[in-house]
């Protein structure tokens, strides 16, 4: 097996590696590109679609016992009304196509998008539009899941169902398109490559609007001054819940490459897998090692969700960075999912399963950081991109909150959330056979 | 990127939608095709073996903690025993091929199938014998998960293993032969795409079959007329096992088209793994607002169930059905697994996890559309397939459980279902740390 | 459909299957082959992934609650210190290329592997060469997965990820070398397909020398002779593992074909996924029969453990196997996970999950059996191979944890063991809100 090396001098530069010359290589055919492309798709679509599984185990581990199935509720009712309302408003609103303009989109609301196949499938398109809208809803699913880890033990469940109707319908095609969809983001030259502010980001400040209206859970900071622990119930289903998105996140980004038609797309995807891998590897590190030198112990959640701020932190550009430069990018992420926990608390925001650290602030982190490796991209842009991004998810998040509050209530009473929301919201314990402290 | 838009009356009417004019494509050799097919069936293949665990986590998470590790062995017992009776008698009596008699079916038992590989295949059969094998394997291995659910918490171990043999070395071969295997049902033209009747509504007949000559759980039908709720000791379990479910289904669904060798295979994959995917979002939010008017309060369980169920319908033809349609169909299905369970329980039909409202009349209505979108099938000949399947699955079964239980019997006694399979039937608790409740 | 039958003589030899007349094909261009073979690694090698969650659960399920939370965590951090450790030294260790001296290995050290990307594909190679880096480094993974469940309930966390920083940095890379990398033993003609013994084995007996050195769990061989049973927390979790072990295997082995651009090969990795299945059914059914004959009663985890033996058995030939043959390879395997368990504790080595007689017993009669269906093998070159292997591997673990020991420790005090390591290395409960025994 050949190997080629590089001088330690070139893998220590946060830069991309100098590309080898390009042999001379025969095209593959446009319909076998077509085949692959939508291989792609399909099998990065149903690794993202897995990730669904992956919030619902990770939150309904890190929720007390007493809302556990309320919690395991939010995340298959989001993961579902995703597809529905990404079909019926969301993927036209975020590829409007040549109706870009305000009255085009608004025009084409609830004209539900259709998927070629049934022996129309055009070649020219490069991929079956049926295998990108499976993948593009899957990731207006994501931005939903983001959401509900946050505002758990305390939001009531039909308050929850509405926001994310809106979210995926609106909020989230909205802010996409202007990337994804060739809006004025992209136009700009943005980098976002498959969604650490696009969709981590945006699922982390609509949860933060959501935490600030809700407020903390009943009793989490205490008159003296200080918090009460409350741990999850369940570690084995948040540990299953990680590597379950670590595995989704293979899909999420590696069929981000859109392609995989051409040698060097294979080659592109390749490369794009090997670092998101390094970045959670070295995130789950970082945490590991972290939380021994901080609390003195080593913490399992943290290093949970130092390998998932690992993941988000690559998200935005998985393919130019060296694999040290990924490393180090996923590393500072899972130091951000540890440090960024007190922080929060001092602020009284309530995080139940510390989504604002792990995919708003690394997302930040790892859209911020695009420039070091790519040279395509500025820094100036990258602000930009996450202001305007961050200004909008979280106001219109903000206002939307709001006004479901002042209308339905978004909270349940203080004796239903002691109780649990099991009990006081849907009647049916998760662990109805187990006796349960307190 | 370019999008193409229907108008709203196209979209709303059920049918299918009407074939673009193809494009002149240069065709994919016979090589690649080869391999592009082979990959879908191990990629498929894979997807639905996953299922089994799906199956398990399901049903381990319904029953009551007492019987978990029985649960789970019969999981795992019947996906092993499938892999061996359907290569020992099962795969040969499906497909006879030239054989399609009973002397030549009969002749044909335990010479088991052979698979080509090392330096051995055939091109011109268009995909890999052995993937081929791994493929429909995994569809036998499905039917015989279905049956375990309903007859939980009561059923004899080693009846349960008999009658898997029998249901995956006979019973599903033999009717799945009508018409994957060339029979008459394929030739009188039959619709069912991947196996709404053949295999769902089939697991469904066998289940209910046994439900009937085994009775209700000790107590769950009071004298009173009032039915005794027995919950499900972990909704987490049950919840992971309806997303691996869905996550399995896309290879289900999905290569069931049998080819990804051409550009139109692709595309019409694709659109299967988009239908596939809205009719399960549709039964869950279906069955998320019907619960919710119904009882007052959502069901988590009814909402799994719905996801399900709406999974279920879409199986018997989802390549024809518009995205609308498949969402009606699957909703449908999803309000189907809410209502069909208040009517078995007045019928005092005992079904632990919900398969025959699930698996039995979703198929069965998933079957009966599918003349509303394919204009090439009938419902005269739905009606006559769901019947023959119907009536020869469940008279072989019935005949198989009431032949058990007059011999080996097949129901634990009073004293060992009170004090649960595990300790009972296997010596072994599943939560041995946890104190739980009675 | 076509089928092609085979006399019961010729499948009942324990010979691999006569290769037909390969007819003429055309072939596959460079660049395609090129795509489908990265495809092949990439999936096989998120599969391999999988398998890490796998064990996770597994182990989570099989020891007490008291140690979860610190099981959990040596397993998502092994397989993240794996990938850091592979990347730094493992890869270029195991793949010297020209530099295949003492002298070279030494200097490439600390020479981190690049991948090719960005445009810099060279068709020549077959492959992406990130797509290779990422299937090889799941491997080295694999490996250090599964030294953690013997060693349970009372090694030192530290310690544990000190041992896994040289097992997957120098141990697994210099072993695997042997063959993989082009070294002495691939001269010589050894067989091991997938890694039966340089990685099951190999994971085995780094397990049993640390098992040997720790020594057994408090009370787990009393005075009196008698052995104190420890059953697992959790069998649903430890079903789970097994279930996503057995998925994970099909890219373990499946991928291990290392191209999938031709129709042969496309062939052979779909016999390969076959008789991977046949092997894990067959292993499982064998448990099955095996507990019930020498029990009275069926055991569950040992069910678990003998598809799991299956699995390992057929790693180190799953291609020229017949059905049959992997039948009775993997029948056997689950055999040996249920008689050697006994013997073990004979011995009062105490392996918490049974990872000895799965990965290394059942992985040593593997790769004794590959000349049985492979004429190209021999029996003394397999012997060799396996005795060369395990020498090396026992005895630097060996050394390593006495080393371990004398400096820092190993072993948790009897009190925390007691206590749990949950409380006393982690200060964190898995299951904090249930109740539990003692």
């Amino acid at each position: 097996m050949k190997t080629s090396f590089l001088s330690l001098a070139t893998i220590l530069a946060l830069t991309a590696l100098p590309a080898a010359a390009q042999e001379a290589t025969e095209p593959v055919t446009p319909e076998v590109a077509y085949i692959f492309n939508t291989l792609l798709f399909l099998i990065g679509g149903f690794l993202v679609m897995w990730m669904a599984a992956g919030f619902a185990m990770l939150e309904a581990g890190l929720v007390r016992s007493k809302n556990v199935t309320t919690q395991l509720f939010k995340n298959i009712a989001a993961f579902s009304i995703a597809g529905l309302m990404y079909w019926i408003v969301g993927y036209n609103l975020m590829y409007p196509g040549d109706g870009w303009t305000v009255p085009g989109v608004i025009g084409q609301l609830f004209v539900p998008k259709t998927v070629d196949g049934v022996a129309s499938a055009v070649v020219g398109d490069g991929y079956s539009s049926g295998s990108d809208f499976f993948f593009q809803l899957m990731f207006c699913a994501t931005t939903a899941s983001i959401v509900s880890g946050t505002l758990a033990e305390r939001v009531k469940l039909w308050a929850f169902v509405i926001f994310t109707v809106v979210l995926t319908g609106l909020i989230y095609p909205i802010e996409a398109s202007w990337q994804w969809g060739g809006g004025w983001l992209s136009e700009m030259g943005f980098g976002d490559f498959a969604g650490s502010t696009l969709v981590h980001a945006t699922g982390g400040f609509a949860a933060l609007a959501g935490a600030l209206v809700l407020g903390a859970r009943h009793g989490k900071y205490r008159a003296d001054g200080r918090m009460q622990p409350m741990p999850g119930s369940n570690l084995a289903l948040a540990t299953l819940g990680t590597f379950i998105l670590w595995l989704g996140w293979f899909g999420f980004n590696g069929a981000s490459q859109l392609a995989i038609g051409t040698v060097n797309d294979a080659a592109d995807v390749s490369r794009i897998f090997v670092n998101t891998n390094m970045a959670a590897s070295a995130g789950a590190v970082a945490a590991m090692v972290t939380t021994q030198l901080y609390f003195g112990k080593v913490d399992l959640t943290m290093v949970l969700n130092g390998a998932l701020a690992g993941l988000v932190s690559i998200t935005a550009e998985p393919l130019t960075p060296s694999i040290f430069a990924a490393v180090l990018i996923g590393g500072v992420g899972g130091v951000i999912a540890v440090l960024v926990v007190p922080l929060l608390d001092r602020l009284k925001i309530d995080d139940v399963v510390g989504a604002i650290p792990v995919h708003l602030v690394a997302g930040v982190w790892g859209t911020l950081v695009v420039p070091a490796t790519n040279p395509d991209k500025s820094y100036l842009t990258q602000i930009i991109g996450i202001a305007a991004i961050g200004a909008f998810v979280f106001l219109t998040s903000l206002i939307l909150w709001m006004v479901l509050k002042a209308t339905m209530g978004i909270r349940v009473d203080a004796e239903s959330e002691i109780t649990g929301l099991d009990i006081s919201e849907m009647g049916m314990e998760a662990y109805p056979d187990f006796i349960q402290a307190k």
